[in-house]
This record gives C-alpha cells, sequence and structure tokens, in this order.
C-alpha cells in the first residue's frame, strides 16, 4: 500500500512539474493529484524538492542501468554494441519523456545538484561510453578520432529529441513519443555510425565474433 | 545618451538573469546594476518581461544576419560553405555565450514565447539550412540523405557547445568560451562533414567555381 502511495506521488509530480514548471507546483498539488494525505509528500521525500531530486536521481540511475544491460549483452561487434546502446537509451527517454526533458533542461543550470549529478551519474556514462568507443578503435572497427569528441557527439545525438522535442514538433512535425520515431531516428544514427565512426565495412569482417572485452562487461 | 543607457540596461540584464534566473531577478537589480533609474527599464521595454523578450529577438536577429552574410559571401563548394556558416554560428554563440544558453534554455520550454521564436526565427534558419544541403547534394557534393535528420544535426551540433557548457566543462575541463575551442571544436566538425555530409572526395571537383543558387543568396 504505501509503495503504491508513493509511486503516486512520483507520477503526480512528474505531470506538474511538466505543465506547471518547479515553482508553480506546490506539495499541496502534488498530494491532490496524487490523492494522498500532503504528510506523505514530506514523509517520503522531506518536501518539494526532495521530491524533484528523486525524480532526477531514479532516471539517470534508470539510464545507466540500461547501459549496464546493455554491455553486458552477448553482441558481436562494437558497432552493433553501440547501435543496440543508442537504441535502448531512446527507447528509455521515449518511456520516461517528462523526466528527460526535465533532466536535460535542469543540466543547463548551473548549480551544486548538477555538478553532484554529473559527478556520479554522467562521469560513469563517459566512462562507459569511451570503454566502447576505445575498444572499436583498438580491434580496428572504429576510426582513430579524438575519443572525447566522439563521446561528446555521442551522447548529443541520444539525447537530442527529448532535449528539443518542441522545435521537432513545431517545424518538422515529428512526435519523439510516438512509436515510429525511434524507428526512423535510428535510420539515420545507423547511416551516420556507418559512415563515420566505422571504417570502411570492407576493412573488418562482420562475421567474426568478438568477445566483450573485460574493461567493458 | 538614451542609446547608451539601454544599453547598459541590456547588458545588465543578461548578467543578473544569467547569474541569478529570470525569477531571481528584480528590475530594481537590473536598474541598480546599469546604473540607472528604475523607470527607465519600463520605458525602453515595457518591464522585465519585455526585456527578456527583447535580449532573446536580439539574439536571434543577430544569428539570422550571420546566416545571411554567409550565404552572401563567395564561396565555392557548399562543403566550404557549411564549414563558413558553422564557425561564424559557433564565434557567434561563443561572443554571446550567456544569451546564447538562456535562448537555448528556453526553448526547450513549452509557452506562446518559445512558439513564436520558432515561428518566426527557427523557420527561417531551417529554410536556409535545407537550401544549402539541397544545393549541395543536387550538385553531388553532399550525400543523398534525407533532408531533415541532415539539417536537425547539423542545428544540434552548432548549438552543443553552448547549450551544455556546465556538461563540457565539469566533465572534460573544457571551457567552450576560450578561443581555442572553437579551433578544436571545427576539427571535429570538418571531418565528420568530411565523412558523413559529404560523398567521396575524389567524386566531385574542389577547384570548379561554383555560384550561389539564387534561393539562398
Amino acid at each position: 500500500m504505501k509503495e503504491s502511495k508513493k509511486d503516486r506521488i512520483i507520477d503526480a509530480a512528474v505531470r506538474l512539474f511538466h505543465t506547471q514548471g518547479f515553482d508553480g507546483t506546490s506539495v499541496r498539488d502534488i498530494a491532490s493529484k496524487a490523492n494522498v494525505n500532503v504528510a506523505l509528500v514530506s514523509y517520503h521525500f522531506g518536501g518539494k524538492k526532495g521530491l524533484y531530486e528523486e525524480l532526477m536521481t531514479q532516471f539517470l540511475e534508470g539510464h545507466l542501468q540500461i547501459m549496464k544491460n546493455e554491455l553486458e549483452k552477448t553482441i558481436t561487434t562494437n558497432k552493433e554494441l553501440v547501435l543496440s546502446l543508442i537504441k535502448s537509451l531512446l527507447e528509455y527517454q521515449s518511456k520516461n519523456h517528462f523526466v528527460a526533458r526535465m533532466v536535460h533542461r535542469e543540466m543547463t543550470m548551473d548549480s551544486v545538484l548538477v555538478r553532484e549529478l554529473m559527478s556520479t551519474y554522467l562521469r560513469k556514462e563517459k566512462h562507459d561510453l569511451e570503454e566502447i568507443i576505445r575498444t572499436g578503435m583498438k580491434r580496428g572497427e572504429f576510426r582513430k578520432q579524438p575519443l572525447d569528441f566522439v563521446v561528446i557527439h555521442l551522447r548529443t545525438m541520444i539525447n537530442m529529441p527529448f532535449q528539443s522535442p518542441h522545435y521537432l514538433s513545431e517545424l518538422y512535425q515529428i512526435t519523439t513519443t510516438e512509436p515510429y520515431f525511434i524507428e526512423r531516428y535510428m535510420k539515420h544514427i545507423r547511416h551516420w555510425v556507418d559512415l563515420w565512426l566505422c571504417k570502411n565495412q570492407s576493412e573488418y569482417t562482420t562475421t567474426t565474433t568478438y568477445l566483450l572485452p573485460r574493461s567493458i562487461s
């Protein structure tokens, strides 16, 4: 019962923060929408700010878990690994698009919270992405390029649709939460990864079974 | 004299909105920092909201002007045109990085103002970018790819450094406002444009002088 009320509070908060913003939402609004006693918000989250931070932390923990699951899969090439990872991260953001947008917007701020989230979660994300790219380069699958900008470029393209959904819907009538979006976007991503990240396909045989390096799995 | 006071108000507002946010900044703060009478803010901008909108409008008008200037240059290939355009837009954002970040953050909101700015300024930006890419494809310089995602990808990479400066400084110690940043970033961009956007270099001669199409200039 308690778990369910906690989840209802989280669900209500996500929707209210999204439509009314953090400042425009009161603990009372959240409790009312969740149909729980207002004291329960303080009890579970220590107030509105704690709830907001909890939403972001949960989202980023889920994000890292997705990456971990992907890295543990048996995949034959690092190209396949990158594409599968991108797709899973897009699906995760699409499923949680309200929170995703909230997190992306918050991350543009310069605050103690943001610095903490970056050093806890995004540092780990960076590390994992670097490992995948570095290993792909070592194996001769990926072109040799400065690792930093490759990783930055990758994560920028993973986050873009959920960071700027209004730009896409307003000017392109693209709705990033519709099921066919990820399919369409992945076509673009696949083409880009092929041409820019990978060496000429003929330079490595896709039938070779690569084992994941110890440092990734 | 009046022009100079107006400029001082704008300058003060940019700095205060950046450090304290829109909600955390009062008209009195702005007037005090600009060393002008508080009534002058209302007189010139009709209040804080008007001033905020004026900052964004000015920035986006400057952005379109940069694009216009670039498109009027005599440039031999569409690849050169794209690279020169990207560089100028990066320099413009670097010079106005406080406002750039404010605009990028505001653009993630779903508001009447954002929708107006998009249909006024970003629709024109989209149109110009599409023309450059479409012409490059027609001339056989660029690979045939769906135009929409090419344009979206391009503008994402132009805006990224000024949309997420903290991510870059916190995790990569990259300061996007330092002079060498654009040089480094352009190396990455050039490589990417070469591999992903352009057809094999041998397929077109870079010495041919192309005239800009009527629809662009």
